[in-house]
């Protein structure tokens, strides 16, 4: 079982071999991508893909993210970094290397509804989707068998109104345990508490199965049907305390008529709610998105 | 000039000679479509399209739509219209016939913004918008001389905090000089009291921009802009006293990302209002709209 | 195993119990609708669902589908057939009931790929593909596993240039031993011979990588890349013995650009044509498909 | 008349006062943006959008667009360019500066329908095309009073099987009378000789009333009738001698069923020809479209 999970991981590690991502952010101003783009080129990086986005031109803000290839990288990573850190420094940036070849690890939070988990390891046993899904953990027994097949340990974890908090101190240790980077919603119905998310920035990723900002809450398909709609959607955010409030990465709809009831839009949404999820969490294992303030930057 | 709109609608009236529909909204129960269709079929009709919608099939609504060419049909219209009462009385039907050759009256309110004016009347122009557009009302002097160029009749009246009563009642007196049957908002600014509506009851059909029930109100490409949204949208409805609430005949939308600022949205935004509300119009015109509670049904 | 796949057919049958669809075409001519509809209100059915369509109103061609509830149908249906042959005569219609609880029985063939195998075997298990899906048909061993997890017969079926007739044999004695109601070709990469497809009329649906009818055969991402289209599709259509030119059921397209090689098309468009080929499939299953000539009629 | 057209060039002029484009196409190699990103700082220069594409990494093409503000521009051109040479020769480049207030002046070519052409004039009006529309040319004289409402200049030179050759002469004089930048056919039912089009190289637009490749030359809303397909479309491409098959800029679609005829595929394509085609021109406009052989690289 666990050999299908490390042979995925050796596998993707192996693809993605010497390419890394430059990830910057910081108040815009001359000088910036010469900066950049001089240092990798005396360090013999070959830029794959650049993308750069300025909010306002004049005394705005600077977002970029370099993807490269450097032979050799991993052994040249402190080096790398240690340099680097005089330009960060100069123009007084946010920046970060990701490594492609750091596999990131997934969590997957799940209740009953089955289908944005499938999705997500469909993706990952075709190779799509590069991630370590180290464990999945779940309110309700009933997917366990089928996360097994994967190879991925499963933990069901009973959240109760009374015992909610012992429920995420149990979740939290796992994340600790697996070294979780990222934890993916794909249908979990509970609330996080605010001392869950504060413990996880920018870390959690939801699909909420409504075009927000319509439809927050609960039971979005029936006041979508109520409300008399011509188009459904979803919508993958980064979750803060604020419900649904999150920073949004990737949303799509779907045209629906009066002859669908509120029973026909759930079916429909789930295909929605699929492709809207996977697409989100790819973006966010390429490190494609930035998140500024209540919204994000997604170069893709 | 005047010439123009007469010539339009005397070659609509043509094309649509001995066309009509028969709209029918009850309780369902067996035995009604039999009845219609025998009905129509003894008066020799020939029927050209035909829609059905039961909300629920064991004790709920029903609604139809049937589109007919009847030769002779405007000889006959009492006749016919007495001999349906019968069915009409023994299942409780709510019913019309709608005449295609009596081409709906259309005033059209704008503000300053034309694009959703010109697109209808561009359409109409073609010959795309079968519709006798008699008058563009505006609150503004601006558009009067490209709405002249059409052949319509412009009148600028201003509506002020102060005297939006007096505004008021020089408009319901030019829907009624000009016997107007529907009343399209392309992109008026201005919010119509509840005296104005209650006397065009599902005859007022308005574009908001912005894909509700997302962003209700004011200034919606802004929020949008703000809640950092992926796509955004536009939604034609049925005017109501609450405002943006009323019954939604059509919606679509647009990818935006991250580079577009307010004022992008409201320049890409253009476009999907245009056919949003060209669409939602054409239906109604068509007689393919029909209203249930806060909902559309809509056969098209 | 073979347990699950009897509980999903039983289920199924449940859930359809006393479900029929009426599925009519025949020269247009006044009176139809009335006969039919009278007919069925004469048995006490109940009407689900009613769509028609004339190809011209004048003397052209007329197609009807009505789905509709008899409570202890199963026992009339003999009944109900005989009685209905009288309408059938007097119009010369082609019609058949069909009966939503006779679970059609499907068979899947596939080669390497399993995007779409696996769409339709999830679909199925969620409940949202009614259907006996009766076997698994491979020109390669790869998949049996998989599809033997879902309770699924597999047969492998090696294919080569000398000895295809021998193959396709095998293959039609599998269609007949488990009384096949509906073939599909889920990315299978064989060229079925006229024979072959003639034994099985409009029992064979497709999926093409793409927009038909652009890239007709072989390769198509890497034609559309060479071409540099801006957007990608896929297509579901029946088998006939021009490739790729049976009738069209469904067709959906996904936006692409420069950055994209034809390794991207290719992943991107699995969503796409895993997602066309689910609501082709569906809607046969439903007798939503009427083929005229070369084209559908589709009642969705 | 003539006012109008010349305050709208003289509005842009303003609003696009000190912006460029810088456009780079050469083989792919290291330290090219480091080199170019240094020469504009250099020079002081505001980097507004910066887009980057690499066919293959290594060894490879590379395409660049970067749009910049430099204040004092208009007087700095002839300097820049001789400057930036020394760096172009050293990586042998292909590049020219765009300068964004050298408003590009544009002919249109137009037949009897006018859909494309009043998009096109409409969204220039609206100042969202920011062109100097300075001619259309015609071989029919119907679209001239519209036009000319405009304030531009028709002209009607009819086309005949055998006097073609002198009436693209009367049409290339004009192009060089009016100094054209860039020539839109929109919906212009002729076939351009291969000696007009060699004159004209990568500077004609032509909208396609199809979803290219499927359905190369005439009459393709018959053909997509006749085929059944599911979805429309129209593509935008720069004109080359193979008919149909030059450089795609973008494409469209549009769903549609079995209930609409070539009639009404033609209408509701309208809507279709017309966004593509606007959107198309305005990226070339924009300076964001590069060609590399057969295909495009649209930076947008």
């Amino acid at each position: 079982m666990k050999e299908l999970r490390d042979r995925k991981v050796e596998l993707f590690r192996q693809t993605n071999k010497d390419r890394a991502r430059l990830l910057i952010s910081c108040k815009d101003q001359p000088g910036i991508v010469a900066a950049v783009s001089n240092f990798l080129y005396e360090y013999g990086a070959n830029i794959v893909q650049s993308d750069q986005y300025s909010i306002d031109p004049e005394g705005g803000l600077f977002f970029m993210r370099i993807e490269f290839i450097l032979p050799d990288l991993k052994r040249q990573e402190e080096k790398l970094e240690e340099a680097f850190a005089a330009i960060g420094n100069q123009f007084r940036m946010d920046w970060r290397f990701a490594y492609a070849y750091d596999i990131k690890k997934m969590a997957i939070f799940v209740s009953r509804e089955d289908h944005c988990l499938m999705e997500l390891l469909w993706q990952w046993q075709a190779g799509d989707l590069v991630a370590d899904i180290a464990v999945v953990i779940s309110n309700h027994p009933d997917l366990g068998p089928t996360v097994e097949q994967f190879g991925i340990p499963f933990y069901h974890i009973t959240v109760t109104k009374d015992a909610k908090n012992e429920a995420e101190q149990k979740q939290l240790k796992l994340l600790e345990e697996y070294e979780i980077d990222v934890s993916v919603l794909a249908r979990y119905m509970q609330i996080l508490s605010p001392t869950f998310i504060s413990s996880q920035p920018e870390r959690i990723i939801n699909i909420h199965h409504s075009f927000l900002p319509a439809f927050v809450g609960a039971k979005p398909y029936e006041r979508a049907y109520e409300r008399g709609v011509k188009i459904i959607g979803a919508t993958s955010h980064y979750v803060t305390d604020d419900l649904d409030e999150g920073p949004i990465i990737e949303q799509d709809v779907l045209r629906v008529n009066h002859n669908h009831n509120a029973e026909d839009l759930k079916r429909l949404g789930r295909s929605v709610e699929r492709s809207v999820l996977a697409r989100a969490v790819a973006w966010h294992l390429e490190d494609r998105v930035l998140i500024h303030k209540s919204k994000t930057v997604v170069f893709n």
